[in-house]
């Protein structure tokens, strides 16, 4: 019998007799008490009764200690923790992936709803009935969702949670809204579908999304105190404008106090700049003092200001965060350790139990991960975990294992010949010369490219023939990757995200020559993708290096803060369709100051007739996706005013409300954008310099390393505990293990256990004293959550949980 | 005889015999002999002779460590310090203020004169041979100060001197050119006109443009890779935009692959979004897909990049310029510190030594005041100064002296009533209800302004009619003043910049009031000052005191920063005036793609006439102001391409170089002021942050406050030592100091030394740790700079320098 099968947990939990989890366990109740009394059987003459549910309710310790895991990753509150079976049944249907795909797929159907609804997208028209009872459907849907929660979290929890009331709500005016048009056969004006975003923004797999959102909450007041000086700013020069130039009639732009602010207004995105002046400067030169004087003010001094103030609590937000993440994941961890832990010995996790948890925590693993994933933290040596060594679960819990390769290069096997070719051609490419003559090559083809298009006449015939040179180049790419391939083994080849890089451009640009050659139609393919050879340029500096690791360092939460942005979009959409549908079209507003750019007519110029376009009726907002595209060039803001103005000469002066919100929103957005970038990179130099890192050769950059050494007997050991005591059946991991370890002759033998760098392990070495600090006030103030759970596991709820300490 | 009266100086200075300053002393080296022989006079029986001569030497002494000094605080290199007797007649002779205060109008004629040159300002248009004899009399003068900077530096340290070669370079080529004009009576192409601004830049006074213009440099080569990176992928997508679009006939911006690129620099700008995607966007929606993708690359990720990059150059840069003006200061220190000790007491300075030197250093500084920092330097209270204290030189030597008062406010020494009234004031003024009751008036003021304006029609007659709120509003101001300044009397009232606020504005508004009331022209004037009262309501945030207060520090900054832009405007306005003067008129480019921008037509519409006009040609290089509102226009960015079309259709395609270099030139200044405001806001909070600095009362900012305790028998001593010793003649604030002292009946009493807090304070608490190391490493590394200093010393022009150690 292994170690430890008879140790009785410290905490018990979810065990109260009414749980219909624990019924089959006819003797529970009776067998409780004895726990209770610490009477624990006897080695020599186990109690097959008292041993299954002592079994059982490890189980539900190790099924608890991952769900604690689980909500210590997510950044999930303790207090939304599952706490009685009925609600532990209730938390696993809500909380896997199958449940999480089926709320993402609920949100993304209602939010593509509009793309067909009312102001449709002509090709993607439905019928009214259809719509809205996909609506509905989706509607039911999120309902169902809602009481999974409600019946989880208990009446109360789901009360108090803010996020949650919220989503009911929205749901609740949706319902009665999708009702309403099934009744009436028509749309009504429907604002409220702006919310809509809100049911995607609560999904599981949105939470990066979330964390945006709240970060720029957060930095909303100290930005709104800068814009309301911008604003103030404003309006003293707006009255001081209307003062000065409104005795100008030539002068459109100051002509009452309302258009003297809306001017100062599109001043400050400059869209109307030089024009605004040009009226008042062309009868008094010395006028343009005033436009000088307001943009050196607004423009460049207090926009950059407000940069710096959103900069700035950014960056305290970020560090505010991150502190808040690891103690919250170091409170995971701690109530996950005290349910892991035996009576008998209440300091450490065995093998066993740390099995037994990741069964629930990472069900995928393979019994060999899971025993590497323990020696990884295992660093003191002894046969059980101390919580010191349990509170890195979460660096380690991400690694991929291998055993370390005894040779060097994938050839060394092969017979001698064979590895003297192969030897060679590993040496050549990894040689300079051969970098370098690559480069060469590229640059010589960018050149090529270059000269070749600019002595194409435009639009000639040059699709229909493949250049020659095209052939030349593509051949010694393609010779370059099989070089590389068979030169470095294709593991260690696609490993490095520049060699991946160009391969797939070589693939893409074969493709494209063989749709060429067979004169297929999307010839565009090949011209995007011949210049971005020529990306691979920038690996010969440092810095490009350093740059463009970092922008796939920051690709994920780019994606998410442009995620960010079309949610704002789609709100905005929504609102700009319901108000603004088919308000503009082509010589709609000859009576306004900007009918230039929607005019449409025949000129004729000399004996030639000609459309004179104004193409701005194009930016409207007749279905979403011209609204998004409308939405993106005010977010440009240049002549985003011709748009503003030609509404609002075909609507009401309060359109304008809506335009320069929307500026405002976008610029919070997208100052918010821009203090992201400007801190990830100073972070990253900093943390460069910091730690003296070479960052010199791409390919050793691996990220995150650990080594775990598994001597043979340890090995066999573990086979034989997981045979007999865990009764695992799928070996087939472990059994290989034992096998490689035979044949390796050796007694032991190294594995690597590699993930990715991602922030969290910069900030942990850039912020390691202030780290130190906070763990030690944490543990200060330890008590506090861990009352906080007692009085949580007190509450009414919780009343009938049997608590053994 | 006063104590130390025959102390020998340890390091004699410039005592070569062949000195021209030394002569008068006839028996010079025959004294020095002895000197270096130390024969010390006996104290019973002075050698008049060898007295005068010692005086002499340490007068020597004294100035050049004077001289020392000064070089610290304006870090100049120390081997620009003159190294014999001539050298120094020179130095002094080019370190005063008149002489910066010549070389200072001189660069400014120099670059005034191009208002009346060739394109010159209408009004201010002189003769060929006028403004030709102008330039030649500048030049001379500038000649003159290289010379005198020849004698001073000696021409190996001249040659050496960079900037002095670039500007004496430049000084030649001018002085042919100016000549050139003169003899031809008419003014050729002078583009070298462009670097006058070298005279400007080179100017003592003009010493931050130069420190900007180096942090300029400084960030470049980053600055520049990432502009590479842009400029590459513009190309890539030009290439991509040329392929995709020139078939569309209609589609003039991709016609060709010159055409291709220009757009989508543009497009870098947005100046011309979203005109520019129009054309392809009506013939398919889906080519909008081009530009937000090389829109969100370009514009929204590699630009921010480059302000990322730049911001994290700039504060390195910004550390490390600190760090070696600080090491430098300390550097100047030691070496004054060597001239002032004396054989006899090599480890301190002792008040008459400092005296002398203050003498040289501030020679408008009272006695009592040198007094008064040699007390604050003095924190061992010993009667000498050890090296330790001179470190603190630069800190103390700003600060004003003042005796501490013993009463609270100004009015405890008049009769009981009137102090009660007061007080009663004193205590009204001070009361939070009544300055919330004044921000209440404020801001009844300024929506009452709102109202007022908003309600006038246009330029009615308004101006003639004092508005009768607006005199009760100044009344209320006006008793607020009175009341605040009787109440806080007037020195407190005014030491705070806020109330200096207010009271300008009142009593420019009751300026504006007379002007109105006696029908006088300039009522802008209040018109422009009346909502400027609001910005008073910024008093009652934190955030918006913390603001101002940080714009205000950042003033100077932020005008050098600005005279840096303007001197590369000026360049760039000479050479547009150059190439461009006179090309843009109404209708002149009625064959280009702007040609609407500068139509000027009678349109009939309906029955109507009138005169459609676009305003471009106003934005031209006809003369020097014309081509700085241009180049501000083409700053601002927005609509600059048409400007660029308009002169580029009239003159070559090469004109656009022109355009797009200026455009990168701001692009880098701009973001370099960008960097500045974020860096210095981010300190400025970083450091209340860290010193916890309550920052709540702005009344209690009052800077740096150093505290120096004088007693009456000190203050008679000093009295004594400069009446007998020193034979100073004007003693009255020492006097002065001693009647105070006798009549405040305490044995002693307290002087406060203030000044307002610099950049370099900040730094100094904020590099607090740092700046420990430095010194280590520097004192380690001490030897080096001193050997330098010492190589200097032994260099072929100073050896006949007699150095005593």
């Amino acid at each position: 019998m292994a170690d430890g099968d008879d140790d009785v947990p410290l905490i018990l939990t979810w065990d109260d007799t009414s749980s219909g989890l624990l019924e089959e366990d006819e003797n529970g109740a009776g067998n409780y008490d004895v726990v209770n009394n610490v009477v624990i059987p006897t080695p020599g003459a186990p109690d097959p009764r008292a041993q299954n549910s002592l079994r059982q309710s490890w189980e539900m310790n190790y099924q608890e200690a991952a769900i604690y895991l689980q909500e210590g990753e997510n950044n999930d509150k303790f207090f939304t923790h599952p706490r009685n079976a009925h609600a532990l049944s209730a938390y696993l249907f809500a909380h896997n992936h199958l449940f999480y795909v089926m709320e993402l797929l609920t949100a993304v159907l209602l939010m593509l709803l509009s793309l067909s609804e009312a102001p449709a997208v002509p090709f993607l028209r439905l019928d009214v009935y259809v719509h809205a009872t996909l609506e509905l459907l989706a509607l039911v849907m999120v309902a169902f969702e809602l009481c999974m929660k409600l019946r989880w979290l208990g009446f109360h929890t789901f009360i108090r949670h803010k996020r949650t009331m919220v989503k009911t709500c929205v749901l609740f005016i949706q319902f009665i809204e999708a009702i309403v048009v099934l009744v009436r056969q028509t749309s009504h004006l429907r604002v409220t579908r702006a919310l809509r975003p809100i049911f995607l923004v609560d999904c599981r797999y949105c939470g990066a999304v979330r964390r945006n959102l709240r970060q720029i909450f957060q930095s909303l007041p100290p930005f709104i105190d800068i814009l309301l000086l911008l604003l103030f700013f404003m309006v003293i020069f707006a009255i001081l404008g209307f003062c000065l130039f409104s005795a100008n009639s030539a002068d459109p732009y100051f002509s009452t106090l309302e258009n003297s602010i809306v001017s100062l207004f599109v001043l400050l995105t400059t869209a109307n700049f030089p024009d605004v002046m040009m009226p008042a400067y062309s009868k008094n030169r010395w006028s343009c003092i005033f436009f000088i004087v307001y943009l050196s003010i607004e423009l460049y001094f207090i926009m950059n200001l407000l940069l710096a103030v959103v900069f700035d609590t950014f960056n305290g937000v970020e560090k505010m965060k991150f502190k808040s993440l690891l103690l919250h994941k170091r409170s995971a961890i701690e109530h996950a350790f005290q349910l892991l832990v035996s009576r008998q010995r209440p300091d450490g996790v065995c093998l066993k139990q740390f099995d037994g948890l990741m069964r629930f925590y990472r069900p995928r693993m393979t019994p060999q991960d899971r025993f590497l994933t323990f020696k990884a933290l295992n660093h003191s040596g002894a046969t059980m975990l101390s919580l010191q060594d349990f509170y890195k679960f979460y660096e380690v819990i991400g690694l991929k294992w291998k055993a370390r390769r005894s040779g060097e290069h994938w050839f060394d096997d092969l017979p001698r010949t064979a590895f003297l070719i192969f030897k060679g051609i590993n040496l050549l490419v990894k040689s300079k010369a051969f970098q370098y003559a690559m480069y060469l090559v590229v640059a010589i083809n960018g050149i090529w490219i270059l000269v070749e298009t600019n002595m194409l006449n435009v639009g000639v015939s040059w699709t229909r023939v493949v250049p020659w040179s095209y052939i030349i180049f593509l051949t010694i790419y393609g010779i370059e990757v099989l070089l590389k391939i068979t030169g470095l083994g294709p593991l260690t080849y696609f490993s490095s995200g520049w060699n991946l890089f160009d391969f797939s451009v070589t693939v893409f640009a074969f493709l494209g020559l063989i749709a060429l050659a067979f004169d297929m139609e999307p010839f565009y393919f090949i011209v995007v993708l011949r210049p971005l050879q020529l990306l691979r340029l920038f690996k010969i500096k440092q810095r490009y290096r350093n740059v463009l690791d970092t922008m796939f360092e920051l690709f994920p939460r780019m994606a998410s803060l442009g995620l960010t942005l079309i949610i704002f979009y789609y709100s905005f959409a929504i609102v700009g369709m319901e108000f603004f549908a088919d308000v503009v079209y082509p010589n709609c507003c000859n009576t306004s100051t900007v009918a230039q750019s929607y005019r449409q007519i025949n000129v004729t110029i000399g004996n030639r007739t000609m459309l004179e376009e104004g193409y701005y009726y194009l930016n409207n907002f007749n279905n979403i996706l011209s609204s998004f595209v409308t939405l993106f060039e005010l977010t440009v803001v240049n002549n985003w005013y011709i748009t503003m103005e030609g509404v609002t000469s075909q609507t009401t002066h309060w359109s304008r409300l809506y335009f320069m919100t929307f500026y405002i929103v976008t610029m919070v957005v997208m100052t918010i954008i821009v203090a992201f970038i400007l801190d990830a990179f100073v972070f990253r130099m900093n943390y460069s310099r910091k730690n003296r890192e070479p960052l010199d050769d791409p390919e050793d950059e691996k990220g995150i390393v650990f080594e775990t050494e598994v001597s043979q007997t340890e090995a066999l050991q573990t086979l034989d505990l997981y045979k007999h005591t865990l009764g695992v059946t799928n070996l087939s991991s472990l059994q290989d293990m034992c096998v490689a370890l035979e044949r390796s002759g050796h007694s032991s033998l190294v594995f690597l256990g590699r993930r990715s760098r991602t922030k969290c392990d910069l900030s942990m070495k850039m912020y390691e004293e202030e780290i130190q600090e906070w763990y030690e006030e944490y543990s200060r103030t330890n008590l506090q959550p861990d009352e906080t759970f007692h009085r949580e596991l007190d509450s009414p709820e919780a009343s009938a949980t049997n608590s053994v300490n």
